[in-house]
């Protein structure tokens, strides 16, 4: 009987979604970086859910406050992701008995403070006890039901631009990041994307993904990855957990793109890193490292 | 340092709480079955998470249908006590690799059954991995923002109901209860609760949960108790995991409600189990299980 390891990850989430069944209110399901559903008139509601697991995204050597930072900043990434704006948290702790109280009241001091900073309510949660460690958080939140960003509608020609610069988080921006809220909120307005993700598992494995759900491939310029100081274009392309904006915008609107983007945003680059082509073309960047062996160039496979 | 055990659940919820600040959009935050935040003009929106560890709820002896099916119909039951309605679940699945993939599929089996019994849309989730298997359920929903139902508003003199019958619940009900979503909501509109919850922990741990929100006390008739057949009075006031509707009403409109609960659901008893009184009043159960010594009589302490 095979197992999780012998499928991975993706095929799991594939064959355990197939069989839902979603109803009108569902405007977008599994697989972006929320799930969108039906709101108000000029709202639709984004919901997200994610889990931060000790001795996998963490340990007990991570300073508890920024196991808490780091637990709410990966959603409001994703809520940045698609152009809207989170609201309110709910909170799963499981945490060993033995583990020391003033640990976890760090962990939430942690989660409060940068939930005030992006005006995001605590409004719940729930408590169990396990054998180690882990923060499930999810979240609640608003997109204007005009603009809301998906993955999935890059085209063939479209321009692929990332925020910030990448590479080497793993040296501690993993943990102090600054979630691209308000750039993407205004990326949503002012560029409209075809298609927006956040950076999370390495440009190596997510643009393949972009690329994936728009039914494209895609051609990357190495030479002008933004590296972060320190970094090879090797790790800018492979290292994970950048959380920075990944985005396909129409060809014709990048020159004036660029040019307000250094107005609104003067101190946070916005780099052209290639382009998404049609199916068959498009080749693999060429890097010595093994870092993105593991993901497919070819969109389809 | 103090560590979890030391403390409790409720006091580390209470003291973890403490501090979170929260917006006008948040009608009630931690503490009820849901969180209630501002929605449409006619709605408001109901948050809750809820997760079930393995070797805490559940083994793997458990039918894997019956551990998803028991996840989802955790949170719909708290929806219920609410008088509202769940629309959307997102779920965070903890696995370890070594887990067979059938076993997963059958739990998610077991998740999308109940969910569209209930017409519950899965929009999402995550997985991860872990040295035991988890699951966490985030679900959002919606109740008429004139009638959602909190455990804190019983009023001393109220009369006490539940619905259905209590104990045993281990034997199996645990496990393929009945959340009384309609009931909730049959209730809300027609008997006006003062105080509504469901009975997770049982009778002797919610009860007392709920007089103290309400700052009451209580007194419980023990002959009245409805038990399920083979369990003693004893059970029907200990054991938890009953997922019954428990129920503060206005003494002068309990005996129009029985009769239309007669009509409206003839094979569900709804029975009157004691009243809430002012605090100082009230005197404990008189039970020889220790089951029940785990609780403050006292609803402030």
């Amino acid at each position: 009987m095979p197992t999780l390891a012998d499928i991975g990850e993706d095929n799991l989430i594939r064959k355990l979604m197939r069989g839902v069944k979603l109803d009108g209110d569902v405007i977008a399901g599994a697989g972006d970086d929320c799930a969108v559903v039906r709101g108000s008139k000029d709202e639709h509601t984004l919901l997200k859910t994610d889990a931060l697991v000790q001795d996998v995204h963490f340990t007990l050597e991570t300073p508890p406050k920024l196991i808490g930072r780091k637990a709410i900043a990966r959603v409001v990434s994703d809520f940045a992701a698609m152009g809207g704006t989170p609201r309110h948290a709910m909170i799963t702790l499981v945490a060993p008995p033995s583990m020391e109280v003033e640990f976890l009241s760090e962990v939430y001091r942690g989660m409060r403070t940068i939930a005030k900073e992006y005006g995001i309510n605590i409004v719940g949660g729930e408590t169990s006890r396990g054998l180690v460690l882990m923060l499930s958080i999810s979240m609640s939140g608003t997109v204007p039901s005009k603009r809301w960003l998906s993955r999935s509608e890059g085209k063939a020609g479209d321009v692929i631009l990332v925020t910030g610069r990448l590479g080497g988080s793993i040296h501690g921006k993993h943990l102090k990041f600054q979630p691209r809220l308000e750039e993407g909120r205004w990326l949503s307005e002012n560029a409209h994307p075809h298609a927006m993700m956040d950076i999370s598992d390495g440009l190596a494995k997510d643009l393949p993904r972009l690329a994936l759900a728009s039914g494209t491939h895609y051609q990357v310029n190495v030479a002008s990855l933004p590296c972060n100081p320190g970094c090879s274009f090797d790790q800018a392309w492979g290292d994970g957990e950048d959380y920075e904006l990944l985005l396909a915008v129409n060809p014709r609107s990048v020159k004036s793109l660029l040019q307000k983007w250094r107005e609104a945003f003067p101190k946070l680059p916005l780099t052209i890193i290639g382009k998404l082509v049609p199916p068959g073309e498009g080749r693999p960047p060429d890097f010595e490292s093994t870092g993105w062996d593991h993901f497919a160039l070819s969109a389809d496979g």
